[in-house]
This record gives structure tokens, C-alpha cells and sequence, in this order.
């Protein structure tokens, strides 16, 4: 089977103009296939507040209402998704720009609004992996916007790592696929203001650990149990590491 | 060779739900290939006006300055193409929404800046009609966005009715198409106030003519130029027409 790397990047990074550069060229270099899975919290929550609507986050993660839904269709589907694919293109990557809704390829349904009412927020049910697999096997290099639909023609808002994972592994019958989430830190760390004391494997037990005893916190658990999830599933393998150098020796291996 | 449909719609048209719906159900129930170009300059402006950012129209075109390009990136090729997408896909359309910069589809170039300059602006140098027959002939529909790229990283605001135009005739090596202008009124018309005055056909000698005697004007002018421009290109047959009532034996037939 071929390689496909597929590289998830966070809102802070593909929404600094020199950042999201550095990231694209080192996008850019990656050999063989690939697939980018982006963000855009903040400036979703920038232009929400510029419209006059609120941001409300619980857990880390943001309620959509039908104000919100509009904002962030607005914004990872059509500002930072169609700016990234225009950017690669002058880099001669052949992106296209999917949200879930496209092709059908990721259909959710609405979260249940108990315990915590998320509003549009969709839980992933289905990726078409075959689908994506023929895109990709003609050399298009899909570039995700987290959104998804139901089917019923409602768009719901969709955790960006949910999406790099589900589609990692909807993807795995096709590809030995290497999946690398990138964010500002250099991966996951026994002491969070030391970048040297990168944990370089953590396998499920050493997980259920690192959390009971507090080295792993907040919104890195969610990461790790994606990334725990998709190993399990048949994912070749899965880095954390820092977007600004995009290199899957360095970071954090998550394993069996 | 096999049919493709072309359906040009204004932004009036996408923008109310009502009217989308009737579109939507219209365009789902046209048999065989088909393709569909969107504007949606009124969301533009409203949401333009919310953030602040005022519209400035000269001869009935945007002038799109850096912060509405952002505008028009975030509505057109989000918002509008987005919640297009998701309503064809309810009901069973395999959508697919693109901009000029996905896949590299359309390429363009700045506007000169003189004698008006319109920023950034995009004139049309060259479609991928290959691309595009590739892709509906794997039963996809497109969804095409007015937006194109430069090459060079940057989208560019493009006019919707060029791009159905540029989208028609780059399609013509790969299927007889028939490209339908969808706009408010039952066609271009004799009297203005009077729907019953629908010409039924005109050539390039009458448009002249319907030109120098006053009975075509305005926005109307570039939309016909466009239309003649693609019969004469193969289109085989271009149609100006309602958009509440889809009917190629109605509206107006621009012929050769």
C-alpha cells in the first residue's frame, strides 16, 4: 500500500499569515500523497465578535448556534479553507477544498442536547474513505474544513481533530497512513514549560497514567484518545508535534 | 455526445429560502449532467454592512478592496456554496462545491486598474474544461462559487454570469450544452412591465438592434454579449429565463 500523510493544523497556526507560510511550504514538501484537515477557531470567534455575536465556549469547545453556524461555515469553509487551497496551488499542490457536506463524505448527526446543549454540533457517523481514496489516487490533495452535514441538508460544526481522525481511519484500507497532528507545542510534555522533556511514545497505558497523574491535561486528552482510537483502528501511525517543523521523527509517537 | 446542463443563478434567487428551495428542488429534478454557478452579492452586502465595511458598486460591479475580498471569500465560497452543497446533497445530488482556485479550475488575472479600479477583481484566462468533464463524468455536480484565482496564492471576485459563460465554453470539446441564465424575470422582454412580452429568440443582428433602440439595457447588455459569445464558441444553446420555473421552452433562446 502507498503512504498518505495526513497533517491536522490548528486555528492559531493557518491563521497567522507567516505561520500558515511556513506550514504550507513544509505541507508543500511532503512526498507522495496527502490531506490537510484544518482549523479557525479564533478568527471564527473574530468575526462573530466583529457581527456582534457571542462566542460561548464549554470544555474548549465552542456552541453553535444558528448565528454561529453561519459565522463558522463562513469562515473554515469558505475564508481559511478556499485561502489555503489558493496558497498551495501557488506552491503547485493540486488542493481542493472539502467540507463533509461535499461528495457526501462525512455525514454526522446533531449531538444530543444533554448534558451540555452544543447547538450545531455534529457527531461523526460515516466517512466515505473509498470516495476520498479515488480523489486522492488521481493526485487531488483534499484540504478539509471542519464542517460535516446530516443528510438533511443542515451543516453541523465538527471538531477538527474528530475529522483527522475519522478520516484517518476511513482511510486506512487504502493507505499506510502516518497522521500528524500539528500544534505550538512540541509535543506532548512530562513538563509543559520545558520543550525539551518531549514524551517521544506513549502507548493506551501509559495514557491512562500520564492523566491520572496529571502530566496530560485539558484539551490534549480528547487529542490522545483520537489518536489511541485511530492507532486501534489500523492507523500506521500518529505523531504530535510542532507545526513549525513539520517532521515526523521529533514529537510525541503515540503506539500500540 | 452526452448533455450537460448549465444553470446560472443570482444572488436574489440563493439568498431567500423560499426561492432557493424551488431552485434547489428544480435543479435536483433536471435529468442528466449538470453544473451549477451561484452569485450572491445581496448576503455580500448585508454582511459587509454588519462588519462595518461599506460596498461601493460601480456599473452594477463590487468594488472589492482587501476586506471585501475577504467578504466574498467567506460568503461565496463559504455561506452560499456551503448551504448549496448540503441542500442537493438532501436530496440525493452528489454536490461537489468549487472555487476557481480548487483543483485549479480557473485561473485569472487583476483587473487593470484602470479606468475604474475594481481591486481584486479577476478576468477569467483560462478554465480546466478537462478537469471539470473528469469530474462529471464521475456523476459529479458542481458547484461553481464566482471566485478564481491568480496562481500566485490570491483569489479574485469574479463576475457569476463570466464564469457560467467561461465555465460553458470551456466544456464544449466534452458535451452539447445547454447553459441557462436564471434571473427574476420570464426572459428578456419587449416591455419591461409586461411578462407576456418575452422575445423568444435573438441573434447577434437583433441584439444589436435591441441595443441601439433602448429595449436592452443595463446588466442585461454584458449578459447577452456573454451568451452570444458562447454560441458562438459551441455552446449549443444558451437560454434566458426565470428561475422560479426551469424550462428550456421558455424564456428567451439566444441563437446564432
Amino acid at each position: 500500500m502507498e503512504k498518505l500523510t495526513i497533517i491536522k493544523v490548528g486555528g492559531k497556526i493557518v491563521e497567522e499569515q507567516l505561520s500558515l507560510e511556513r506550514l504550507l511550504n513544509d505541507f508543500a514538501n511532503i512526498p507522495g500523497n496527502k490531506l490537510l484537515v484544518h482549523g479557525g477557531g479564533r478568527s471564527a470567534t473574530q468575526i462573530a465578535a466583529q457581527l456582534g455575536i457571542e462566542t460561548k465556549m464549554v470544555d474548549g469547545r465552542r456552541v453553535t448556534d444558528a448565528e454561529m453556524l453561519k459565522v463558522v461555515t463562513m469562515v473554515y469553509g469558505g475564508l481559511v479553507n478556499k485561502s489555503i487551497v489558493a496558497q498551495l496551488q501557488a506552491r503547485n499542490i493540486n488542493a481542493m477544498g472539502l467540507t463533509g457536506a461535499d461528495l457526501d463524505i462525512i455525514r454526522s448527526h446533531k449531538r444530543q442536547p444533554n448534558p451540555i446543549d452544543f447547538g450545531f454540533v455534529g457527531d461523526v457517523d460515516k466517512v466515505d474513505g473509498k470516495r476520498l481514496a479515488q480523489l486522492i489516487s488521481t493526485g487531488i490533495v483534499p484540504i478539509m474544513a471542519p464542517l460535516t452535514h446530516d443528510g438533511e441538508g443542515n451543516l453541523l460544526n465538527t471538531n477538527a481533530d474528530t475529522i483527522a481522525g475519522e478520516v484517518a481511519k476511513a482511510l486506512t484500507p487504502y493507505y499506510n497512513i502516518s497522521l500528524i497532528f500539528c500544534f505550538e507545542k512540541a509535543g506532548v510534555m512530562q513538563d509543559i514549560d520545558d520543550e525539551e522533556s518531549v514524551i517521544p511514545h506513549i502507548n493506551a497505558a501509559d495514557f491512562n497514567r500520564l492523566v491520572d497523574n496529571g502530566t496530560i491535561q485539558g484539551g490534549m486528552i480528547p487529542k490522545i484518545q483520537n489518536a489511541i482510537e485511530a492507532i486501534d483502528a489500523g492507523v500506521k501511525e500518529v505523531i504530535i508535534t510542532k507545526a513549525t517543523a513539520i517532521d515526523s521523527s521529533r514529537g510525541t509517537k503515540i503506539t500500540k
